[in-house]
């Protein structure tokens, strides 16, 4: 049932316009995508592509170990149907964009052609603790050098730009004190990128950006690879009717990469798969800032219908 | 009763070694130096110099909220007399550098001349969170920010060398993600100098930077001067006499400025005052790995000892 809204008008149902398809039309909604309770985030469509065994998904548990095979039971949502018995012919996911980028360009509509490539990176460094009276030449202090890494990536970044984004979101001081040079830092890093080559390039340049700071500093860092994900590819055809659907609908596009993960990203490995993106209010997602205007999400649901009715072919 | 080691021979008293002075030698243990339990450090030093009054002392109180008062009573040590009766003529202090350049120099006795002057900051960033999918341009990373503030101070300290340090010794994230561009860091400083001239321009140069870098990189930064304690001087008699006995000795020795606060730098206020410092291992302090030689304090409190018959007149 594909609620769209066009203007003032809602149509409830393709049946109500009189639309009969070719190929029928299904509305998935993938169980986690979130993974706010259950860890991996995005696990059904995970478990649909074989990035999982669904024996392994429905073993996962919460924080109280509550298994998701039984979170499912408790509110009669397993189903019966073994999982990947539905093929499609070709997906597609409406989103916002959870960045600034059509907002800025006052663009309604994102044709997401690419899904970023993700390296995530666990860094510990070790130099030594001192009093903060000692002179700065026989320091070696673990947060200038953790200081030299954010700057250094931000560089590598930007020499990689449009198509580079690195971040340090987490780093903890052990046993911080205002009078202490501090000795040892744990942080971790994330970078993306929409290109396998350049996912490459930043591995060895940030690899040896980080080996050159520790031996400058004289300080040891510990800098491990714990997760890589390649670029999405999505389906150059399937990309294609959501730019016609656009294009007809006379919305502003752009052709866009999806930074953040989507079950999409997952999925696009066994169907052809697409993305549509809406802007959101200064690119906030993931904080209760986030915002999308009513205008804004019809028009997405109006390219989402028409690239699909186009996709399934309409017979009437 | 002053014990000194002077090679394998040990005098346990001046009776014992037949010397009568002109002026009486008080041995001074001050009353919670490290401040470990008891909040402020060296509190006795500071209510004899005047810097607290001695109630407001002996009401402060610990974690389980016994005060400084009921916990002398309980172990018998309140004493008697007034807090400032006993009036000294000179004091010297005899302590570990907590540094690394007497070790480095190879010398035994540091001549202590000064204590560095000490300004604490509090400081605390607001960039904005968002997505570790964002295009670098679009971001405002309060880590990135504290980064080259940690680097900033490395290069304005560095510019009044040797008597400038800096120390951005904590740093915390707010709700820190692997995922997510830090928003929010609260931070502190430790800027130190033996200087009150280069205190100023420290901070005045310092608060520039910090400024430069909010608006360079859009963010808000609150950077707030917490206690500012001026440099001390020591008595030049005294720092002359503690180099004439190291001399004297025959020891290798150095003018140092002292980077930690003592005692000594309390008291120095209202008595004729001066430091003794020998070397400690690697320059470590504050830290179980902190260790020195017992032939390094043995002539640490040769020169202890001779500085005192010195001030205090050797009758026979």
């Amino acid at each position: 049932m594909l609620g769209v809204l066009a203007g003032l008008e809602v149509i409830r149902t393709l049946n109500d316009a009189g639309i009969e398809t070719d190929a029928p039309i299904c509305l998935v909604n993938w169980t986690n995508e979130e993974g706010s309770r259950f860890a991996p985030a995005m696990m059904a469509s995970g478990a649909y592509a074989g990035d999982f065994t669904v024996e392994d998904i429905l073993a996962r548990k919460d924080a109280e170990g509550v298994s998701v095979g039984a979170a499912l039971d408790a509110i009669g949502y397993r189903g019966a149907e073994p999982v990947g018995t539905q093929k499609l012919g070709a997906f597609v996911e409406l989103h916002i964009e959870q960045g600034p980028i059509l907002e800025r360009e006052e663009k309604t509509i994102g044709v997401v052609e690419r899904g970023q490539g993700i390296l995530w990176y666990d860094g510990h460094i070790t130099g030594m603790e001192r009093h903060a009276s000692t002179p700065m030449e026989y320091r070696q202090d673990a947060l200038a050098a953790l200081a030299e890494i954010v700057l250094a990536i931000e560089l590598i970044a930007n020499s990689h730009a449009p198509n580079a984004v690195a971040t340090v979101g987490e780093a903890v001081i052990a046993a911080p004190s205002r009078n202490v040079v501090p000795g040892e830092i744990a942080f971790t890093m994330d970078v993306r990128s929409p290109e396998g080559a350049i996912m490459t390039a930043l591995d060895t340049e940030i690899s040896a950006a980080v080996a050159g700071i520790a031996s400058k500093r004289r300080v040891e860092i510990a800098f491990d690879n714990v997760w890589r994900k390649p670029p999405t590819i999505f389906d150059a055809s399937v990309v294609g009717a959501v730019e016609q659907a656009t294009a007809a609908l006379g919305y502003s596009n752009r052709r866009i990469t999806s930074g953040a993960g989507h079950d999409a990203c997952n999925v696009n490995a066994v169907m052809p798969t697409a993305m549509i993106f809406v802007p959101c209010k200064d690119g906030l997602s993931h904080n209760e800032l986030e915002d999308a205007t009513q205008t804004d999400c019809a028009a997405g649901a109006n390219v989402l219908l028409h690239t699909t009715l186009a996709l399934a072919g309409v017979v009437s």
